[in-house]
């Protein structure tokens, strides 16, 4: 029973005593990407006294920071076994400028490691913590103040994603299985946060060879449906390995 | 002179206190490469009494920790201002198995954030610390046994590196400023480790469109010198900011 007690703190305890459960001067923060209806979303939390953040958390004494990005993934959208990856860790002495607590453990300095997710929208059922009061996706260019460098951190991660994107596809789950070209290249300006041309964008696509054309159209809309396509899982896997150059 | 004495702990201090200099739980471990005669070497280090390590070190409580692997590096190598990158974060619970101390501040549970660093081997002067009484390059190939993890964060680090040449240049930094295709083909052999292709890799190397071909001739050599390159600084920094498949 001692080691179940352990395992929770209330949020007071939390503030004073954190290094009960948790290493000190380490958190994690996720940066949840999802897209839908032609935007990209993250997810973020409203503390119950305040401020929007990322979803984040701290290192329990034996559990790796890997494990900790996926438990409070989990424990925010419900998903796991999914695309998540560390990003950056963002260790900067005045990180926390103008941060709220003044005293306990949690007004020490943090170093926070940085993941960033893709996860499909639909799939995910925002859940708040117990310090907060909302858990909801945001469209990316209108998110609202965030506490901290939070913002900084989100900024990072989709930088981090649309320069992934010069070399590999990476964007397998957020695209539904079946997408048209259209629907693909709005994600791609979605994150590279720019218009493409459709022609260009068509052909260089194409030209990746990780996808492959089905022989349905879009069903419901025009007349004239686009064409349906859908990811080479085998080709995709082996860009996302070697980048789209291909190695060496 | 308070804080000027703060500044500095005996190494005694440092393993029964070193939470008065250092934040507690978290280190920096720099992989720095080199090129020379042919080979990939990385420098390491020799503690007095014992095992050979990555040079590395913690994190005062008010040094940034991007700083703290720039301040570990001058210190090993005497150069500053050199192509540092962090690369990963190491948070396995387990990661100091079979550690040397039984307890004080070092012998808990530390999470070290990973930077590599490409350096010209010509300019480095390698330099023990307090604790170490070598410090020197090793071929990558020919590491001996090294402490905790570090072999397999010196590994990662090649990965990294590896899979950073399908999609940016990287280089720069590791060659002289003139060079044959054959240097620069034996390097990404080297980094690779494997052999490639002469005539596609030149062909593929000119096609990326980051070389400069010069007049001059390597001199000194047979009489079918071969010619000399250098990069088109410009263009390499393009591509290592948009990749080498150049942005979408």
């Amino acid at each position: 029973m001692t080691k179940r007690k352990s395992e929770s703190l209330s949020p007071e305890e939390l503030r004073t005593h954190g290094d009960r459960l948790f290493l000190s001067h380490l958190s994690v923060d996720c940066v949840i990407f999802g897209f839908h209806e032609g935007q990209l979303k993250v997810l973020l939390l409203k503390w119950k006294d305040g401020p929007w953040c990322l979803p984040g958390g701290f290192v329990k004494h034996h559990e790796s920071v890997d494990y900790s990005a996926t438990r409070i993934l989990k424990e925010r959208t419900g998903l796991d076994e999914i695309y998540l990856k560390q990003f950056h860790a963002f260790g900067d002495p005045q990180r926390e400028r103008g941060k709220r607590y003044k005293q306990g453990w949690i007004a020490n300095r943090f170093v926070t490691i940085g993941y960033y997710a893709l996860v499909e929208y639909s799939k995910v059922f925002p859940q708040p913590d117990l310090l907060s009061s909302e858990c909801k996706w945001w469209d990316v260019a209108a998110v609202p103040d965030l506490i901290y460098d939070h913002k900084q951190i989100m900024t990072t991660a989709l930088e981090t994603l649309r320069l992934s994107l010069n070399d590999h596809p990476v964007v397998y789950n957020l695209m539904p299985l079946k997408f048209t070209m259209p629907e693909l290249q709005r994600l791609y300006e979605t994150i590279l946060g720019q218009r493409l041309d459709r022609r260009n964008f068509q052909k260089r696509m194409l030209a990746l060879d990780i996808l492959v054309k089905l022989k349905e159209r879009k069903t419901g809309g025009a007349h004239k449906a686009p064409f349906l396509y859908r990811f080479d899982k085998k080709k995709y896997d082996r860009a996302m390995k070697q980048g789209l150059v291909g190695g060496w």
